[in-house]
């Protein structure tokens, strides 16, 4: 192994601890210290990697959102890419730490000086327009119920999968792919 | 104003600053020496009403759920009873600092080592059941479209309320009402 490889193996190990821990104990919650030590490296060490805290935050959601874009599988539209993101949910109940992040980062995030504020706030806006979009392929396919509102849809598609993770943290008997599937074909034409 | 009022008012005001402070910065990041500062209390001053932090959160959330149970109207069913709920959504758009707190720390008390772990399980179930139940009534009434699952339907229910609250706080032109009445309407015969 080089030493750049040597690199990027200590950043992917590093993000994926730094991943466990914020879902864990939230952002706040978990220190630079913390997450170097059970790397096994100094503080120095993770500094040489990442320079701050909200950095390493960031690299640590900008890897999550590339995943998911992965698996939602980014060309698919209308009822397939409905039907795909019922798919992420099943796979979510697979990665529980992520959606510990998530949970608790996007709700403390809501404070407008949280360092993710402004990612969380641009994110929510590219994620409901996204779906909604997906619902106006619906109703392009001929496939969308009538009466009703692409847009609201999508807004309310995003609050269901997050209102769900939820219930599924508290109780893993939470069936979260099954409730968006029965959601989404209440919806079909 | 006598000794067990005076008392009572500092319980009030040590309540709604905790609320406020638990909403800011979730239940790990507010210390009891903040919260006793802000209420211009010393650290022994606050400790003599509520002992213990994991106490003090007890009492905020216990608070909340009884002003929750007296908007709901506690003898409405059915269709009355969901229309309600479409009205505390609206209730909490002026209530900012306790719809962060419940945001944050339900997401915080996913970890089953979090002091309100308990007491969020235990909430989701009555909460789940109670909304399931309402969707039982709608039906009962003739005002459940067909082939709607009142279970199903209560537990989206709860998920579109938390989701839409995580979206509200990070953009406060998202109409959580105006949603959730969409919401119900599409689910009426």
């Amino acid at each position: 192994m080089g030493e750049s490889e040597r690199g990027n193996a200590t950043r992917e190990h590093i993000l994926t601890t730094a991943s466990a821990m914020f879902g864990e104990a939230g952002y706040r919650g978990a220190s630079l210290r913390d997450i170097a030590a059970r790397c096994g490296l100094t503080h120095p060490g993770l500094l040489y990697h990442f320079p701050t805290k909200a950095g390493l935050l960031e690299a640590v959601l900008q890897r999550r959102d590339e995943a998911d874009i992965r698996d939602a599988g980014p060309g698919a539209t209308g009822l397939e890419a409905l039907n795909n993101l019922v798919e992420v949910a099943r796979h979510n109940s697979k990665t529980r730490g992520l959606v510990e992040l998530f949970a608790t980062l996007s709700a403390e995030a809501t404070a407008p000086d949280h360092p993710a504020h402004a990612y969380f706030v641009a994110r929510y806006e590219r994620v409901v327009g996204e779906f909604s979009q997906h619902f106006v392929e619906l109703q392009a396919e001929g496939n969308l119920r009538e009466g009703v509102d692409p847009q609201a849809a999508g807004r309310q598609w995003v609050a269901l999968m997050d209102g769900l993770q939820i219930q599924w943290l508290l109780d893993e008997s939470v069936d979260m792919a099954g409730v968006l599937d029965a959601h989404l074909k209440s919806l079909l034409a």
